[in-house]
């Protein structure tokens, strides 16, 4: 348990899998699935293309902590964390046929939040929209959530409906979630085409898909949508962005530049006062988790979009230990690290970015 | 002219088109070219398939600022930079068949050393290589640059010999380059696949190529490289990564932590004591330009790599002033406030991102 329960530490960024999306899933023989793969009888979870190959790195052994809602707490409780966000994980229900998007959703939705139930004041979660059943059902449900008690946001990959962030029928659906105070969190699945990694990229593994190609992702789909001018349409629209925003940071002053100096968005009328510049949306709009494992990467997300504006995650289940089952998780100590040497062991600002930050945002009773 | 020669300000990411390259481009009808487009009289240079479009934005206007040296000098001058190290403007000679390669690489090399030549002191320059020809072709050309007086490097680009920059092939090359102590300027043209930036692209100008698409390919070109592991192969290769690395120093802890918990990486054995960290290979091996427009991203890059191994840089003669001509240019003046930001106004460390890091690196005699 954590020690301090005045400055609670809070995860946003953790996933579930809950038993129904492993059936669903099992259920399956095309990515997302899971199976096993004889000789081995262990089940494993293929959830990306570029890991859908007949390598020792075959996707993923898929245990309890995926499915289990108590190895979460168990994992909260060897990590001081008080408080889980808890999320559906890629690729939430993109891929659900038209017609069962809406029973899914609602099923998913219903079965996290009773999961949180089980655990009062330790879980809360982001729900999972059914964007495949079209807008009408996506903002029912959505306004569904609010009978949901523990549901604080929606967590949202890039496609959208298909046409990415920046397609002009998702504003309805961006309203409904700022009509009911509902942050999004933008989380990569898709990466990027699998040509830019190289003939060679088997030999590195998962490490280019899941280093740069989920980041990279995250960064486009936030910059189609400022480009879009999503933040000027729906002016309180939160959004949470998974791995302190992908790139966005580091390469916001680039993305301004290269607006500013755009001859056809000058000659479009789209440089005017009432613009909202990337850097306006990063401290109005954007929060940013701390999941970017070092201090020059944190402290690039602190600095862009402030310190009361950054918290705590850790990913689990993903990104566990090789070997040495049961001690801390390196993947989660790291960001530990980075926020204490970014603002300062035992500061007000540590405080806001292991927890009060989230607590504040999303409304956590602790 | 600048005011203090005792710590002189160079600029280190300069563009020319020397007026053979430019004569090489009219006589071609597919990118890259150079074309009037009626009823207007003025050439545009076309040189990325996303701008090669029917728009008010097609390529950009070309002018003596491209090719003409004084206008280079003129530039330098109204900037206060007393150095400029230029380099050919991507593609290069990429696309030039191989049987032409030889003669084309030498040609520019040759011209461009002239033009250095008319300004002494003032200019240097990286040189661009025959990659089209053939390793035996590249590695004679590297070999030849010392007898050009004011040869500083070799500028790339990210395909290499068309496979990337992870190219088992490409060692002998590096290793020529290493041997000669010509660092590599890398510098990205391809950015990433179209359709990454969705069917609303067009609407956004060159921004999301430009913006998101060089720095991309730049971070994906070198993370291969480290994950080839060629920083253990040729231990001392020296690169200066354009945009201050592309996102490298932004995301290079999560590519740490990707890579250390990488099941297929530690099967390989590839995880041992002796592998190169990004941060080594950083700190080591790298140099970053400061052509990043904004503190947050260059405080990340001057932590990363280390205060003393940044150098300013312009991308003359891109992002020009939209209207204003003559004045100071934005897109400049944006990497000094950054510089001063980040560094302090009249420290030595500003100094030294200044100008004093590329005298140091390129062996600049001033």
């Amino acid at each position: 348990m954590a020690t301090n329960t005045k400055s609670p530490v809070v995860d946003i960024h953790t996933h579930v899998y809950p038993p129904s999306y492993i059936s669903l899933l099992k259920s399956r023989s095309e990515i997302p699935y899971v199976r096993s793969f004889p000789p081995s009888p262990s089940l494993r979870l293929v959830i990306l293309p570029a890991e859908d190959t007949e390598s020792t790195s075959r996707g993923r052994p898929v245990g309890a902590e995926y499915y289990d809602i108590s190895k979460k707490i168990e994992f909260m409780d060897t990590h001081s964390i008080d408080i889980s966000v808890i999320s559906l994980a890629n690729p939430w229900l993109d891929w659900v046929p038209s017609s069962e998007a809406a029973q899914a959703a609602q099923s998913i939705n219903d079965e996290v939040n009773t999961e949180c139930g089980k655990y009062p004041g330790r879980l809360f979660a982001f729900a999972t929209l059914p964007l495949s059943g079209g807008k009408e059902v996506i903002v029912k449900e959505i306004q569904r959530l609010k009978s949901l008690k523990y549901m604080r946001g929606v967590i949202l990959g890039t496609t959208g409906l298909g046409r990415g962030l920046d397609d002009p029928e998702l504003l309805p659906i961006f309203e409904a979630l700022q009509e009911n105070k509902l942050p999004i969190f933008l989380h990569p699945h898709y990466g990027l085409p699998g040509s830019v990694w190289g003939e060679r990229a088997n030999d590195y593994g998962h490490v280019l898909p899941l280093a740069l190609g989920f980041p990279l992702e995250t960064t486009i789909a936030v910059t189609r949508m400022i480009l879009a001018g999503v933040f000027e349409k729906v002016t309180e629209l939160e959004m949470i962005l998974a791995h302190s925003g992908g790139t966005l940071p580091f390469l916001a002053g680039r993305i301004e530049s290269c607006i500013e100096h755009d001859a056809h968005l000058k000659a479009e009328g789209k440089l005017g006062k009432e613009r909202k510049t990337v850097w306006d949306v990063l401290k109005k709009n954007i929060y940013l988790d701390a999941v970017i494992y070092s201090e020059v990467g944190l402290k690039a997300a602190i600095q862009a979009s402030g310190h009361d504006r950054v918290m705590f995650g850790t990913d689990h289940p993903f990104f566990p230990p090789l070997e040495g089952e049961g001690q801390k998780w390196a993947s989660v100590e790291t960001n530990y690290v980075a926020i204490k040497a970014a603002l300062g062991g035992g500061s007000e600002e540590e405080k806001g970015a292991l927890g009060r930050n989230a607590v504040r945002v999303l409304n956590l009773e602790v």
